[in-house]
C-alpha cells in the first residue's frame, strides 16, 4: 500500500487503490480492465490508412449499383439503361464533396467531423443537428453493412437464407464484443481484408470489362426472378431522382478519414488528404465498373443474389473459387464498414456528452479503455433495426444516406463560413476556437467556393433524397433528427442548470448543524431494532422511536417490549387507521421538518432486514425503500438505513 | 391533532394519525379507503347463505354433464347411454361427502376449511398439501367458470367465439376490481341471481321431464358436430373411470360453506348444516335430471354450443326469451361461482401468510379491507391459463377437480383423526387446539367411520382421476401442488430462522457506540458535497472525505477547491487505475472495518443528486445506490445518503 503525504497542512493523503479488478464473465468475454495509463498512441501511414478508413466507403460499391437497379426495375428492366448515366453523375458529386472534405482535413488536424465543424462555425443548434443526423447514420451504417454482408453470403448459400435475421445480429452483437475488448483500428490486421477485396474487385471488374471487349461476357445464367412491387410504371423524372438519391449512398463513408486525422503519421493532414484522394478515386473507378458491367450481363435486383454475386459468377464463369474470393471479400469489407461505426459512433457520443448534450457516463472509458456504454448502445439499436426490417438492405436504404447528406451539407457549409471569417482577419492575426485556430489565409475566396458549391450541391441531394425518400423511410429519420435535437438540448439545459444552481460563487455557508434529531422507525422490538437504537443513539441524543400501529394488539406488545428494552427512549404510536405504513410517517417528518431551524437536521433511521438469499427480499415489506423514495424529495431530511444481516 | 400520553415514565406517545389518503386513479378504480373499525360484522340467514355459498358448487351442473359425455364421445355417441348410471354414482358420491362436511361444519364453528383441519390433526406436511390443493383449485374455479360461462354467452351468440379469450380475462380483471373494492358477500345481491339460477334450471329440467313423459321433447336441431380426436375407441373401464372422474367437478364448491360458517346467523353450525344439506339436494337434483335428458335430446357435447344450450333451446322450442333466460342465468352463475375463489383464495393465502408458509404481506388487508395481494395475484394466474387454455373448458377441467378431491381427502382424514383424539379423552377433558376445542363425545366412533368412509371414498376417486387424466394435463397439477409445498417450507424456514436470530431471548447486548467513523464520499466540491460535509460532521468528528481519482485533472482541481472549502478536513485520494468507481472505496473501507472495535461504528456519507425530473436521473451516474449495494453484505457500516436537490 503507498501512502504518499502530498500537504502536510491541509491533510490530503494520495493513495494507489491497490484493487485489482477481480475475474468474472465480463472479464472473460471482453479479457482483462487495462490501466488508464496502457491508451494507445500509435499512428499509421498512408497504405494502411487506406485500408483502416476507406472499408466503410468502398463496401458501398456492395450495394449501390443494386439499389439504383432496384428503383429504375419499377419502369421495367427497360429502364436499367439510366443506371450508368446516373453513377456517372454520382461520381461527379464524390469529386466535389472529395474536394470539400480535402479542405476539412487541412483546416481541423485535431480531427474534425461535421459536429466539430458545425460547433465551431454554426453555432449550437446545426452542431445537435450534425450530431444527431451522424449518430442516426452511423447505426445505419451498422445495420445496412451487416445486412449487406450477410446478403452476399445467402447469395452463395441460399439455404441460409431464412436465417438471415439470426445471423445478421449475431454478428453485431460479435462485434460490440470485439470493440468492447478493445481491437481499435489496428493496422495490418485491417490492411489485408481492405486491400483483399480491393484487389479481388479490380480483378473482377478487370475481367469482365475484358470479356465485354472480346464479345465473351455472355447475361447472368438463371438469374434470380424480378420482384415486381406493383404496376409497371412509366421512365419519370421523380423515378430517375429516386434511383439517383438510392445510388448516393455510394458516397457514405466518405468523412470517415476527416473523423481520424489524429490516427495518421505526420505531416497528417497531408497524409490524411492523400489518403482520402486515393479512396475516392478507388471508389469511383469500382462504382462506375460495376454499373456499367450491370448493364450487358442483365443483372436482377433482388433480395435473395446480390448484384455483385451475379457480376462475379458470370465474370468467373459460375460458383467457383475466385466467385467465392470475391464474395469472402465483399462479405469481410462489409463487416468491417460496420466496424468504422463502432469507432465512430462512440467517440462522437463522448464528444456529445462531454459538451452536455448527452449523458456524460458516455465519455467514461471502460475497463478496456473504449467508451463502452456507446458501444453497447450502438449495438443494441442497430440490432433492432435489423430485427424490426428483417435484415433487408433495400428497406433500410431509404433510411440511409439522408443524414450523410445532411451531415456533408452542414460540414461544408461551416468550412464557407469558416473561411469567411478567416479572410475578414488581419494578417498575423490569430483567434483561437475550441477545436481549431484561425489566421488569415490568401486565396480564402476559392477556398470558400469549393466549400459553398459542395455545400450547395449536398444541400439539393439532400431535398432530392427527401422527397423521393419520403414516403419509403425517409420520414423515421426526418422525424428522429428533430426527435434526437429536442432531446440534446434538453440533457444540455438540464446540465447547464445543474452547475449553475450547485456553483460555489458568492456562496454564503449557512451556520453549521447544531442540533441533530433523529427518528427511529421499528417495526417491531428485535436485534435488529436494537441495533438500529444503538445507532441512532451515537447519532444524537435526541431519539424519538416511531411505530405506526396497525394491529393494536401487536402495538401492546411492542409497547411493553419497548418499556424494557428501549433505553428509556420516547416512544410514538402512529395509529393508522387506513392501514398505511409510509404515508402517517411521512406527514409525521413533515410535521417536525416544518418547525426546523437552519442549524438542525432531521436523521430518519429504519432498520433494514438484509437476507442472505435475494429470493427472501419478497417476503419483507421494504419498508425502507418506499420510505426512501418518498422523503427523497424533502430538503435537509436524511433517511439512512441500519441494516441487519440475517446469516 | 389528538395526543394522548399513556405512560409518563417511559414517555410513549399514542396519535392517530391526521393522514388521510389522497385521490388517485386507485381510490377511482376501487374507491376511498375504509379505516380498520369498518370492518363489516354482518351474518346471514339459511336462504342468503344459500345463495352465497351455493353459487360454485351448483355452477358445476352447467359443465359436468358435458364434460362426461366429452370423454364417452371417444367411443362414439352409443356410449353416451352411460352418462346418467354415472351421474348416480356421482350423486351417492356427494351424498357421502356432504355427511362428512356436515361434520366438519359442527367441529369448526369458527369455520374450517381443508387446511385448518389438517394443520390441527394431520400436522404440517398435509396441512401445506391441502394449502397446495386449495389455491391450485381456487385458481382453476377462476379459469373454468369463467371460460364456461364465456363458452354459453358464445353459444348464444356463436360471431363472440373468436373473442372468448379477451371476453374471459376482461371479465376476470372486473371481477379483481370488483373484488378490490371489498363487494363481500353481501346477501341480497347474491340471492337474486342464484335463486334465478335455481328456478330456471328446475324449470328447464321439469319442463324437459315433462316433454319428454309426453313424448313431445325431440331431439336437438341443427346440433353441433361431434368433434372427434383419433380413431373411435371401444368402451373400455378406462373410459367409463376417465368420464366418472370428469364428471366428478360437479362436486367442487361443496366446501365452501365449511370455509365461510362464521357468516352465519347463530346458531350458525346448524344453519350453515342445513344450508349444506339443501345445497347438496338441489346440486344433485339438477346434475341428475341434466344428464337424463342429455340423453333423449341427443346432446353432442361442443368448444362451441354447450349442452346447457343445446338443452334449453330443444326444450323451449328454439332461441327464444325463456332460452336466453337459461343461458343469462347460467352465465351469472359461473360468474359468480368465480366469486366464490376470490373471497377463498385471498383468505387463505392470508392464512398461510400468518402461518409463515407465504409472504406476510399477504395477510396485510388493503385499503379496502380485503386481502388485496392475493386478489390480485389470484387474477393474474387465472388470467394466464385462461390465455394458455385459450379459455377452453375441457382443456382446463383435467387440471380441475383433482385439488379438490386431495383436499377432500385430507379434511376428512383429519376429522377421522380427530374423532379418534376426542374418543380418547377422558369425559369433561377439554383440550385446545388452534383451531377448535376437543372434548370427549358419545358416538365418535360412528363419526369416525362416516369421516373415514367419506376419505377413502376420495381417496379412491383421487386416484381415479390421476391416473385417467394424467396425461391430458392432471400431471400438471402432480407436479405443481409438491413445488408449492417446496416453497412452503422454503418460506416457512426463512420466517422461523429469522424469528429466532432476531429473538431477544438471552441477548446480551453489545456496549453502546462510542467511536462514530464518518467517510463522506466525494466526486466533486459544489453546493452538494459542501451540504454534505456539514451533516458529516454534524454526525462525528472524526470525519474522512475521499475521493476516487480517474481524471488526474479533474483531482487536481478538487484538492484546490478543497484546500478551500473543506474545513480542513482530511482528504484522501484513491488513484483507480482500472477507473472503477465503487470497488476502490469499497477496498478502502473494508480495511478500515477490519481494524474497527466492537462499540465502532462507520458510517459513509454519500452526496446523492436527486433531480426534478426523473428522466434526469439517467444522466447521473447513481454512485450512491451501486455503493450502497456493494456494502449492504457489510456488518456495521451505514451508507447514508445525504440527498441534494435541484429545484
Amino acid at each position: 500500500m503507498a501512502w504518499i503525504e502530498t500537504d502536510e497542512s491541509t491533510g490530503i493523503l494520495r493513495r494507489t487503490a491497490e484493487y485489482r479488478p477481480r475475474r468474472n464473465w465480463r472479464t472473460w468475454l471482453i479479457g482483462q480492465p487495462l490501466p488508464t495509463a496502457d491508451a494507445p498512441h500509435q499512428t499509421i501511414g498512408k497504405l494502411v490508412g487506406l485500408a483502416v478508413f476507406a472499408s466503410d466507403a468502398l463496401s458501398s460499391t456492395a450495394y449501390a449499383t443494386q439499389e439504383i437497379l432496384f428503383i429504375l426495375a419499377a419502369a421495367g428492366t427497360g429502364a436499367f439503361s439510366y443506371a450508368f448515366p446516373l453513377s456517372l453523375v454520382i461520381v461527379g458529386l464524390l469529386a466535389i464533396v472529395t474536394l470539400s472534405y480535402e479542405q476539412i482535413i487541412h483546416a481541423y488536424p485535431n480531427g474534425g467531423g461535421a459536429y466539430i465543424v458545425a460547433r465551431d462555425n454554426l453555432g449550437d443548434l446545426p452542431a445537435q443537428i450534425a450530431g444527431a443526423a451522424l449518430l442516426t447514420d452511423y447505426i445505419l451504417t451498422v445495420a445496412v453493412s451487416i445486412s449487406s454482408g450477410v446478403a452476399q453470403v445467402t447469395s452463395a448459400f441460399p439455404a441460409l437464407f431464412p436465417h438471415r435475421v439470426e445471423i445478421a445480429v449475431g454478428l453485431v452483437l460479435f462485434m460490440m464484443v470485439v470493440n468492447l475488448r478493445g481491437v481499435r483500428e489496428s493496422g495490418t490486421a485491417f490492411a489485408i481484408p481492405s486491400y483483399f477485396f480491393i484487389v479481388m474487385m479490380f480483378l473482377t471488374v478487370g475481367v469482365g470489362i475484358g470479356r465485354y471487349l472480346a464479345g465473351t461476357l455472355g447475361v447472368v445464367a438463371d438469374p434470380p426472378p424480378l420482384e415486381m412491387v406493383g404496376e409497371l410504371q412509366a421512365v419519370s423524372v421523380f423515378l430517375i431522382l429516386h434511383a439517383f438519391s438510392s445510388g448516393t449512398t455510394a458516397l457514405t463513408g466518405v468523412e470517415a478519414i476527416s473523423n481520424g486525422i489524429t490516427a495518421f503519421r505526420e505531416p497528417r493532414s497531408r497524409n490524411a488528404g492523400i489518403t482520402l484522394i486515393w479512396m475516392s478515386l478507388i471508389l469511383g473507378t469500382l462504382f462506375l465498373g460495376i454499373t456499367f458491367l450491370a448493364g450487358p450481363i442483365g443483372a436482377i435486383p433482388s433480395e435473395h443474389e446480390t448484384v455483385i454475386s451475379q457480376l462475379a459468377r458470370t465474370v468467373f464463369g459460375g460458383r467457383n473459387a475466385l466467385y467465392l474470393a470475391v464474395i469472402g471479400a465483399t462479405m469481410i469489407i462489409l463487416i468491417m464498414a460496420a466496424n468504422t461505426s463502432f469507432n465512430g459512433f462512440p467517440r462522437l457520443s463522448a464528444l456529445l456528452g462531454l459538451d452536455g448534450f448527452l449523458p456524460r457516463q458516455l465519455a467514461f472509458r471502460g475497463s478496456r479503455l473504449v467508451y463502452s456504454y456507446g458501444i453497447v448502445a450502438l449495438a443494441l439499436v442497430a440490432s433492432l433495426l435489423i430485427v424490426l426490417f428483417r435484415a433487408s438492405v433495400t428497406g433500410l436504404i431509404p433510411l440511409y444516406a439522408i443524414g450523410v447528406f445532411l451531415s456533408f451539407t452542414l460540414a461544408q457549409a461551416g468550412m464557407a463560413h469558416r473561411w469567411w471569417k478567416m479572410g475578414h482577419l488581419a494578417a498575423g492575426q490569430v483567434k483561437k476556437e475550441r477545436g481549431s485556430d484561425l489566421r488569415f489565409e490568401r486565396g480564402w475566396q476559392i477556398k470558400m467556393i469549393v466549400n459553398g458549391f459542395g455545400a450547395a450541391c449536398t444541400t439539393v441531394v439532400t431535398f432530392i433524397f427527401a422527397i423521393t425518400k419520403f414516403a419509403s423511410g425517409a420520414w423515421i429519420v426526418l422525424i428522429l433528427i428533430p426527435v434526437l435535437v429536442f432531446v440534446f438540448s434538453g440533457i444540455h439545459r438540464h446540465y447547464r442548470h445543474l452547475a449553475k444552481r450547485l456553483s460555489l460563487e458568492d456562496y454564503a455557508e449557512p451556520p453549521a448543524i447544531v442540533r441533530h434529531r433523529v427518528i427511529l422507525l421499528i417495526g417491531g422490538v428485535h436485534k435488529g431494532t436494537l441495533a438500529a437504537l444503538r445507532y441512532a443513539r451515537a447519532l444524537s441524543r435526541d431519539v424519538t422511536a416511531v411505530h405506526v400501529s396497525i394491529d393494536p394488539a401487536e402495538t401492546e406488545r411492542i409497547q411493553q417490549r419497548w418499556d424494557w428494552w428501549g433505553k428509556g427512549t420516547r416512544l410514538v404510536i402512529l395509529e393508522s387507521p387506513y392501514r398505511l405504513m409510509i404515508e402517517p410517517v411521512v406527514k409525521y417528518i413533515e410535521e417536525i421538518a416544518a418547525q426546523r431551524q437552519l442549524n438542525e437536521v432531521i436523521t430518519v433511521v429504519v432498520p433494514q432486514f438484509v437476507p442472505k438469499r435475494w429470493w427472501a427480499n419478497a417476503l419483507h415489506a421494504q419498508t425502507a425503500t418506499w420510505l426512501r423514495f418518498a422523503l427523497l424529495g424533502q430538503p435537509g431530511i436524511v433517511v439512512t438505513d441500519v441494516p441487519y444481516l440475517v446469516e
